[in-house]
């Protein structure tokens, strides 16, 4: 049996429980929505003074040389690769995760585009609005078709054979469902994809920093860097490509930082080899510095067994929510709709109501326990590993139970809609 | 004659002299690469620390609608708009220069692709790379040909019949060349270009903040944060869209903030109307604040006689520029490749010398006069007619002096080529 006392024991010895300090928290708030945009690091503020006030502010044009800005996409890559098990000189920040996606996919139909009966994209109907957005886009610009599927909701374990054949060309999925929570095996359904002959584009933006990726045989990959890597308020995103790709690519947005000499200003663009021809234009340095931090903050784990340690708590947290929530679901028309599996589970745990989330969600802000809502009826709470405490999931589930014990939920006030939530 | 005492009353003269105050400059530099990188503005720091460690660090998710965070991207395209002559709800701040580019230019290509005849984009050789790169890219993606012309280097009455007429679906420049600091009149040429079927894209690069734009019949226009606009390292660029297009446009980079409902997590996509329509990602927050800081240090002007009046200093600090220089000119094989004529000219000055000007900028760098290199064998001079003064000028050009009269520029450690100048 859980209590509220066990559950302070159980962050007395968590291994990864000094992480919490890395971060800037405001006080009496029980923060689960990592998920959506990761809280300050304490180390992020005077980073970015530092790059304002001295780098820009003092050495000016300069920087570029002196502070290494011009590198700064790959520094910060080589430190999301070793987050994502990806290798050195694999990955580059660079622009927002739907721009990537869009290279990632023009590259991959494009590699694809010699076999004329691969003419369709294949999605998952559920994937996030840009993910689908852009793919419908790439596929109209190449003659192709989207298609989309339902994966059954506890897989994780759909043979990739069920949905990829001889007529797909790329198979385009997010690991872990923004709604649902439900967490995807990229080893082995990149491993099918393969063998079936299709590319695969996996899109990491909420597994990114709370679980081994196990990129394995994927071909290309797209990610977040302001949710659980903490980088900001629209950090830059990043990319990845299998280095056996490294020089069959080349995705169109051609740009100059992409160029593999930008300062000839040669007026034929021959791209960067490999991964660094995914740049395009001159990087935000300023959201960069930031995002560094984030990603820091993930790399802190290493010492302390790194991202499967991650994992392993993160598990604990949302198998302790769930655990918590299960007994207020009957009597209050509460349902969890992520896996209990904890294998095909993220670092979240969706609600739905029956008479809707939306205003839970507001009530349960109001006294101090920030999750978010997700249009048409999804309750969502992230737990990070990095600053997520057992004690906070108790006090999360004790508040919840009070806002449905009380029914102050039905307040009026809880029903007024804002554009984000 | 000048005299450094007469520029010094230039200065106590000026009536845009005290907005010098707006800016953090480093003592002892003379700073004339504004138009690469501007400097920081005063308010930045204080800014950019409030949306760090207020806004993200106390207030977090919530700011998105507490923060109004969602219309940034607007409320920062609305003083770009006054700042170059457009409407509110006109421009949109969003990702990069590149990536706007490729955006515009798939628009316009898609609009004009109605008549069969047109089957060119049409760029000047000279255009800075990444336009070539891209507008070849778009080219290429549809089917047409990229043809570049030379454009007469005092030009700016070039005739747009001259390299328009019905093969011409698009024609792409840049108002201000960024070696010779030769500028075009968007008015007459944007004119002249519809009147033959032809639309036009200008990239306002090295422009906006120091001219007046004259967009006029212009179809689309981008352009850069961070060079006079002051808006700090890699800031996001901006994108203007003539109102008559409106309904016409979309662009491929299908994002989810560019959707008219965002928050409705639709399958489909379904452009905003408008400029909106333009953005894809989620926007780099912390880079959005800096940028909007640096917008008002030019909006600062508006009071002060604005656009026009800096415009007239920003002729005056460059006329002056180039006529302390000629004397320098034929007894050191200095030459000025900028136009003498003040109507065709930016708000900078280029050089080229005999033997090379890579080691006389960098001689001039170590003397505390910061102007760049670009190649193959240019030496440029910004000057922000926000922060330059007339003495600048004055010391600026003595010191070049210095540099040729004891030739120390020949010096072999100023030959020693670093990534950027």
């Amino acid at each position: 049996m859980h209590s509220r006392d066990s559950c302070q024991d159980s962050d007395v010895t968590d291994p990864l429980g000094g992480l919490r300090d890395l971060f800037r928290l405001p006080r009496g708030v029980i923060y689960l929505d990592g998920n959506s945009l990761g809280p300050l690091p304490v180390a992020t503020s005077d980073a970015v003074a530092q790059v304002v006030d001295e780098q820009w502010g003092h050495d000016l044009i300069t920087s570029w040389n002196v502070h290494d800005w011009l590198r700064l996409p790959q520094r910060v890559g080589d430190k999301i690769a070793r987050v994502i098990g990806a290798g050195p000189g694999e990955i580059v920040v660079a622009d927002s995760t739907s721009i990537n996606l869009y290279k990632v996919l023009m590259t991959a139909v494009a590699i694809n585009r010699r076999d004329a009966r691969r003419t369709e994209i294949v999605s998952e109907r559920s994937n996030f609005p840009t993910d689908l957005y852009i793919a419908a886009s790439v596929a109209a610009a190449n003659g192709l078709t989207l298609r989309l599927v339902d994966l059954d909701r506890d897989a994780g374990l759909v043979p990739a054979a069920d949905v990829v054949d001889d007529r797909t060309a790329v198979l385009l999925l997010t690991q872990v469902d923004y709604r649902t929570g439900r967490l995807l095996d990229i080893t082995s359904i990149s491993a099918e994809a393969r063998a079936a002959g299709a590319l695969t584009v996996w899109d990491l933006a909420h597994s990114a920093g709370v679980a081994p990726i196990g990129l394995g045989e994927a071909d290309f990959a797209v990610g977040c860097g302001y949710k659980f890597l903490n980088g900001g308020p629209g950090a830059p995103a990043f990319v990845w490509m299998h280095p056996r790709h490294a020089s069959a690519a080349t995705q169109p947005l051609h740009g100059w930082l992409g160029h593999e000499a930008p300062f000839e200003f040669s007026t034929d663009y021959r791209p960067a080899p490999g991964i660094a021809g995914f740049q395009v234009g001159t990087p935000p340095i300023l959201s960069l510095v930031a995002l560094e931090c984030g990603v820091d903050t993930v790399l802190a784990a290493e010492p302390l067994g790194g991202l499967t340690a991650l994992r392993a708590k993160s598990i604990s947290l949302t198998s302790l929510f769930i655990e918590l929530v299960e007994p207020l679901c009957v009597d209050h028309g509460l349902h969890v709709i992520t896996p209990r599996d904890p294998a095909h589970r993220g670092s979240q745990v969706s609600l739905t109501h029956d008479e809707g989330a939306y205003a839970i969600v507001q009530a349960l802000i109001e006294r101090g326990v920030i999750g978010d809502f997700r249009a048409p009826d999804v309750a969502r709470f992230g737990f990070s590993p990095l600053y997520t405490r057992f004690v906070d999931v108790w006090d999360a589930v004790a508040r919840l139970a009070d806002v449905l014990d009380t029914g102050e939920w039905r307040d009026p006030r809880f029903a007024v809609r804002t554009a984000v939530t």
